[in-house]
């Protein structure tokens, strides 16, 4: 039998307060009257389910001082009450695990980022070295943090394949792991209590952009991020594709040429193999070790029209070019993000970048299309994490867990 | 504003009554007993439910004779009733137009075809003589249902890029249609009383299987199908890919090779420039006209390891599962189904299709991958245009359209 989808009435009491909360994390604060127009709920009801989340030390209501409420108050004119998450409310720990470094964030309802911390990390890291450091910014952070605010989950991205059920890092070939149990370890350090949630960084960056980056109105939405690795997220009709093990959209392996040169793989002519920081440091005649300075370096280069540095990220637009058309014919999003350093590649080949899109994708498929760079900068698989941790907190209190 | 999902208690008794709809759809013939375990609701409810639904006339209830109760009876041993689709209940008229034929059929709740016609098309097909073809159809099976069935929809299967809110048929290279507002068409022809929705083929060949064929038990599935053009459906967590504009799924202008031949949609090395009919009969050294004969006499001659055929279908075998790894890479799905003249293809290059597969592909990402052929022989598409037919209608009665 297919999943039930009957809705029995005593379950609607914690939908409709897990809504409530889910609209404070996506909105921030919020008019009660916005909430009740925004749910379609009665103003007794909303009033019922915000004391609730009050209880819960989950957010504040105040009255706002005359000549500042947003969304008209009641018949009487009296201002309607905000509603607004609590500095001193549960916050999560999202990590983000990149090659070189480390970024560690407390971040509270609403997706504000209360503190960050940023590390360097060697390259390639242990997962050993990756889990202490983790603990290590958990405790920095937490003795940062109001002394009441309690932490309710933890989020880490990761930049390679992982399963999304227990944490398995399966594959993150530019940190040289391969099933690495990371949640299962990581939930150990930091003790049991916590819930603990490992994602791809692409996954979790198309997470972030639409929850509240560039893509916030949007239903249909490709990210692709590249920077050593070329990786991808979609979210279709506004919900993430995951795919049956949790590793859908691992566009760096989709083979581009036939004839293209061998992948790590044991494919070739995947798109890693000419797409990336790599194959443009190679192009560019850049010899010593790789990394952000060198990268940095080409793109200023370009930028100004020096060769070989030029000619070097042209060549990297066709192919991202060409990526883009084959994911604008397979999902006809209303939108694509470029992040990492293909956002640089695609803000200096844009036209040709464009161009290249026309001819390899179906005019109706690309119709609408708007190429975007990232609304959160560097910060999407972050923010993505911590969405990644939130994620159980609301849907938490829908089940009562 | 995202959309609300609050739920408010009056949309319940609606939302359950097309709940107990779609479970009979779903499933044929199920007893009470079935329903309130399968939906989760007492049996007063679901009593109550079938009455409406009887009262409607789309379902009869009756009590099995002794010993063929399929799932137990209530407390006292009675055995539970057996709600059925009337078979002079509602019906839709599902039609699909390929390049060489149309079928048409008269499908009821619960996916039985009661009546089926096919008629060959003239190659290439005018949209005025498939519109009439379609009307004729319309009363040749309206004649064979009993008296009192009642035509409550119609959906249209199209072989191109098909803009599923109003059914303006984009691009259909193989029937040379460009921009031909078919739905809107239709409905003139067949009155404005009746609600009349067009599909890709591939789309709806996706949806069936998904429905009631290969995949029923999957969330994850590509449906793939190979004639004179190729098309894609993708299914993810149980719901269609359909993208911004409706065109998601093309497949067949993925850019396979940087150095292939030109393709008529302006790109080159396109999948279709080197997967299909056309491609494998000019390998084959085939030179009189196209066509399913000329077809199945090439694949009938390779399965007997006769040269030029075996050679040209193993070609396609190579191109084929090239293109199934970009699709694994990008959906991780639980199985890709693989129909049409492609099947033929995987049927005879079963191995060498795997073991490419294989090698363009990450191997989490194909760790569980079911390759199939679909459930529903050459009707997915027919099935999939009268499931896009009756989503009108199960959605209707929770709306109360």
């Amino acid at each position: 039998m297919p999943r039930s989808t009957v809705v029995r009435p005593e379950e609607i009491r914690r939908h409709n307060l897990s809504q409530v909360l889910h609209q404070i994390h996506v909105h921030g604060a919020m008019s009660r009257a916005e909430l009740t127009a925004s749910l379609g709920l009665n103003r007794s009801t909303i009033g019922d389910l915000v004391a609730d989340l009050v209880r819960r030390g989950m957010v504040d209501e105040h009255v706002p001082a005359a000549g500042v409420d947003r969304a008209g108050g009641d018949k009487a004119g009296r201002p309607s009450h905000m509603v607004a998450p609590r500095r001193d409310g549960p916050y999560v720990l999202a990590v983000e695990v990149e090659v070189e470094r480390m970024v560690s964030a407390a971040v509270g309802l609403g997706g504000r980022i209360h503190v960050r911390r940023e590390t360097p990390l060697a390259s390639p890291s242990s997962p050993s070295g990756a889990l202490t450091q983790i603990a290590r910014d958990a405790r920095w952070l937490a003795a940062r943090m109001p002394v009441d605010a309690r932490l309710v989950g933890v989020g880490v991205s990761v930049p390679g394949t992982v399963r999304r059920t227990d944490g398995m890092v399966v594959h993150a070939p530019n940190l040289g792991w391969r099933n690495v149990p990371f949640g299962a370890r990581l939930r150990r350090r930091l003790g049991d209590s916590v819930s603990v949630r490992i994602g791809n960084n692409a996954n979790l960056g198309a997470l972030a952009e639409h929850q509240r980056g560039a893509a916030r109105q949007l239903r249909d939405v490709v990210y692709v991020t590249g920077g050593v690795g070329v990786g991808g997220g979609v979210i279709v009709d506004g919900a993430e594709v995951l795919g049956a093990g949790g590793y859908a959209g691992e566009i760096g392996h989709i083979m581009l040429d036939p004839n293209g040169p061998p992948c790590h793989c044991g494919s070739n002519g995947c798109v890693e193999t000419s797409l990336g920081e790599h194959a443009m440091l190679r192009a560019a005649g850049h010899t010593g070790p790789p990394g952000s300075a060198a990268v940095a370096a080409v793109l200023a280069s370009a930028a100004e029209g020096c060769e070989p540095a030029a000619a070097a990220v042209a060549a990297q637009g066709v192919v991202l070019a060409r990526l883009l058309g084959i994911l604008v014919n397979v999902f006809n999003p209303e939108a694509i993000i470029v992040g990492d350093t293909m956002e640089q590649i695609l803000r200096i080949e844009r036209t040709a970048v464009e161009a290249e899109i026309g001819r390899r994708s179906k005019a109706e498929s690309r119709a609408a299309l708007l190429l975007l760079t990232p609304g959160l900068g560097r910060d999407s698989a972050l923010i993505g994490a911590s969405e990644l941790a939130f994620q159980h907190v609301v849907a938490g209190i829908a089940t009562g867990d």
